[in-house]
């Protein structure tokens, strides 16, 4: 800080893994969103694409375009970037701060591993099982239901799944994390590797709050092609399934196991309770709607 | 690209110099501002940054948000910023595009430094000479008079001076990118040296459309407050000046001395044709006016 540049001095035989996401007022958070829960999203949603390749977060970068120098928002801000970033080790490097009409968030951020053993959405292979961490559709749920708490908290204040992440390299073939939605983001894994999967819609977890609203519609877009929710979704081997289960009950993150990899087209086929094919909507698209 | 994150291997004994610039629609450029200009100039001035501290450019992520998915408009914003990128054997690893009422522009540029060889603001010592790339003050001019051609070429496709910051290692003491003001540019290298300086005003080099306009408070404004000329501020021990005046022949760049360092307080004295101390105004504040 206070150069132009930051300086970074990497580890001998690692890789660097880098990513970025802006945040725009109006299309990724409603105008008057909690400045907490915004510094902590804006720096999740960063660590859940490290954690997504297996790469240990190091580094961040934050630019800030403002309407106004308001310090109280700052510091709430700042707290809940700071909260996650020192909760995973992140050192804030550089950034920029300009004042604007609109809210905008663009977070930078840099994380290492290993040589040779990031996970990608490329390594899917037929006879893979489809695993995913915690439960899908919440952050979703929470637009329609805002007063369900535990689903607010979903998309509110994602919990990046940075340890997972690292501990899936060397289990994993596969991984993406789930920010546009289930179908959308495995069907980014099956078009890059080349391959064709099955999905058992019944067995996709998804938070409780579902059974007592009983609107079948709502919850299978929610489940199927809900954003937001940042668990990571990955293809592993059956002979991995004992160890995942292993650091499943370790991490106290459920892993739970929805379909398989087939060969063949690179197309999903969701299937419902009765194994029948099911329509679905497909992922989030920025510039549709 | 493809995947969640890109993927980068630093070459072994390099440091990484990391920076990130924003540029908002309504604050850094004028609605309706030409595509492939605005292209230019978001890699530009990271470009400069990573100059100011003698790294080499390698890669940079670009995240956009745009007022609608305009093609013309992207391939225009495109070009300008491949043909820069090109030039300067950049390579686009990541970014993000997404919908948004105001354009912005986030742009994070990556370059590689020997170890321990980076140049910074702190290294100026009593007895440098205080040097200046090229002019000073077109950028500025623009603003008040955009017929000028050459003033609009110098705010709207600002060229980085890549190779003269590489070239600078070992010969500066300290380096800057002139993009608020020279005053306020050498005032951040004189607060982190802990040094001051002295600047002859009449020896600063300007574009000569100065002349015509005769007004010497706009020329004053612009050549020492002026912000967005993108050229390097350095300064250099007296035993450097036949190599910087060889370096200048050999890149084509007029590299100008303009004044000195002192001992004492991180003060800037600015001096007018009479050796007598001249007023001047502060650097660019984002949030001022």
């Amino acid at each position: 800080m206070g150069d132009d540049c930051a300086l970074l001095r990497p580890d001998a035989g690692l890789e660097l893994a880098l990513t970025t996401d802006m945040l725009v007022e109006g299309r990724h958070f409603f105008p008057g969103a909690e400045a907490r829960a915004l510094g902590h999203k804006a720096l999740a949603v960063n660590l859940s694409d490290l954690a997504a390749m297996g790469a240990a977060p190091r580094w961040a970068m934050l630019s800030l375009a403002l309407p106004a120098a308001d310090e109280a928002w700052l510091a709430a801000f700042s707290q809940g970037f700071f909260a996650l970033a020192e909760r995973h080790g992140v050192d804030l490097v550089g950034g920029d701060t300009t004042r604007a009409r609109l809210l905008t968030i663009s977070v930078t951020a840099i994380g290492e591993v290993p040589c040779g053993l990031a996970l990608t959405r490329a390594g899917a292979r037929a006879g893979d099982e489809v695993w995913v961490s915690g439960e899908l559709g919440g952050a979703a749920l929470a637009l329609v239901h805002p007063e369900i708490a535990d689903a607010a908290r979903r998309l509110h204040l994602p919990e990046p799944r940075v340890e997972l992440g690292e501990r899936l390299r060397g289990l994993a073939h596969s991984a993406i994390d789930v920010s546009d939605g289930l179908a959308g983001d495995l069907q980014h894994i099956l078009a890059r590797s080349g391959v064709g999967a099955v999905v058992r819609y019944p067995e996709v977890p998804r938070p409780a709050a579902f059974q007592q609203l009983a609107n079948a519609q709502l919850e299978q877009d929610c489940v199927l092609s809900g954003g937001d929710d940042y668990e990571l979704l990955f293809t592993a081997p059956v002979e991995r399934r004992a160890d995942l289960e292993r650091l499943s009950r370790e991490l106290r993150i459920a892993l739970t196991r929805i379909g398989g990899i087939t060969g063949g087209d690179p197309r999903l086929t969701v299937l419902d309770h009765n194994g029948e094919p099911l329509a679905f909507r497909g992922g989030f698209d920025h510039f549709a709607a």
